[in-house]
């Protein structure tokens, strides 16, 4: 059992930042992460977006390494382990892990969020390099190309509407023959010039030589393959928050992600969350870690409640 | 006139993340600032909490030129300017400067706070360097170190507490003989063998010789001055939130602070708010950077509905 005065779940912007400023305040802190350090930051190429980085940004592995030096450097303790269980305890909150058993006052969730994946043939070896899950990271990488999106929810056709202001042509592929989004959502995309639709098709692989060439998709219908050109293919076919652990600790919304208030509190005291396990719009290395000093800060104010709250008590059993 | 899709007021961490975020989507984008680029962030000699600069972090100035220049390689215009009025206009809203007239579809406030100074002669030369106004700033550089905080509402006693983490000693300086703060903040401090008060006194100057050595008090009961030594001093009394020019535009709490929603949406449709303006408690360039772009995502997704919006009446009136 190890213990900690604010442990935080998760390594990815929101949780690195929390874990700078818990640690910055002298507070005993861990961030555990279970994969790599940087979440799904580390695994984008080139990041544009965040402030602090002309010149053409800084790549996702290198701000995530410049992030993960900045929260060790203020005596956070930086923890690979997969935790297989969490509950609340007489102490605070307890992480149960593969080596280890660790114990927090107050806890920080930032598990994120990971975006459902296609499971197509050459997804994951063109991740960054012509396979994209988020246009407003990505978008702009893209202008005057053809891309296909593949989708049809609110955020594939949310995510084509924006993609017009790069994009040449848009073709939205969807396994059905009608979109799930919202009617205002489908009604402008079918008014838009610039975006088509391939209806009852699923990409079955995506296909190029170093930079994608095309997608094979196979009509449902008629149960034909074909190959579809195309320069970039974004992927939206749902995300799943990482909260399977925290269920029965707080409140989920329908999505399954936690219910938090601005300050970072979640429905149980001493529990915040950040990132994109948070039930938040933006999901951008911008907002995670903002959202991160945020809930951290209000550890920070919980634990010293807390603190005073004991004193208080031992004070009167005198 | 010069027209814009999205006008922003402010070039501090909030203006200039929401000035790319918005240029970057392609849309016609000014960011105003009136004095200099990075705003009160400009004013900090070292920020070492903002995620991505580890090894004793960035200057404050040079933070500020590099968000500065990555907001301008989207293409965002950067305009120098004294706005005298703000006020909305058929086209959108209309912000009336020195040199000109600028017009924006959607507009968003990031113009700041300011921290109320004390009016104590060498303020100024040792802000920055043994001067501060934020504890989350500044605290850990005051490690075992003795200062004084100056003020008696509930940020002086809030951060008070916090610096207890930090400083050997703190002494509270408080030109009354009881605190403004909260009851509960109140008995903390009083509890608190670290913090001491000097009651019914005034700072006057601050002294030193590179660095602070001693606050200059005088007592305002006896009209006596003497010399209290000191490392460094906390001022505390109040924040002045630059909200003057758009005070009839949108909704502000009592503090004068912009309400806001969680997307950064105002009491106005097309008018959006981001960092220290808005009614935020954590007032941090990490946290401003994130409402940045959550105000201009939002700004982005109501200039396309009001697009929309637009093409549908031409279509209907054809």
């Amino acid at each position: 059992m190890r213990y900690f005065d604010v442990l935080i779940l998760g390594g990815g912007p929101a949780g690195l930042t929390a874990g700078l400023y818990a640690g910055r305040a002298l507070l005993k802190t861990a961030v555990i992460e279970r994969g790599v350090w940087g979440g799904q930051m580390a695994t984008t190429e080139d990041i544009e977006n965040y402030p602090g980085f002309p010149n053409g940004g800084v790549t996702g592995p290198g701000l995530s390494e410049l992030m993960r030096q900045q929260t060790a450097e203020f005596g956070t303790e930086l923890i690979i382990d997969e935790i297989e269980e969490v509950k609340a305890v007489d102490e605070g909150f307890a992480a149960k892990g593969y080596d280890d058993t660790y114990v927090g006052r107050a806890l920080i969730i930032a598990t994120g969020a990971s975006p459902r994946q296609l499971g197509a043939k050459g997804e994951d070896d063109f991740r960054g390099r012509g396979v994209s899950y988020c246009a407003t990271c990505d978008g702009p990488f893209y202008k005057d190309k053809e891309i296909v999106i593949v989708g049809g929810g609110d955020s594939a056709v949310d995510e084509a509407l924006y993609m017009t202001r790069f994009a040449k042509a848009i073709t939205i592929i969807h396994r059905r023959d009608e979109l799930r989004a919202e009617k205002i959502m489908q009604e402008r995309a079918f008014k838009e010039p610039k975006i088509k639709f391939l209806w009852s098709h699923v990409v079955e692989e995506i296909k190029g030589n170093g930079e994608v060439r095309a997608v094979q998709v196979r009509n449902l219908k008629t149960g034909q393959a074909s190959d579809f050109p195309t320069q970039g293919v974004f992927v939206y076919v749902g995300m799943n928050p990482n909260t399977g652990l925290v269920q029965e600790l707080v409140k989920l919304n329908a999505g399954g992600y936690v219910c938090t208030e601005r300050d970072g509190s979640t429905s149980r005291a001493g529990v915040f969350a950040a990132g994109d396990v948070d039930n938040v719009r933006l999901r951008q290395v911008t907002n995670s870690v903002g959202m991160g000093a945020v809930a951290a800060t209000s550890a920070i104010r919980y634990l010293e409640e807390l603190d005073f709250a004991r004193a208080e008590a031992v004070q009167r059993s005198k």
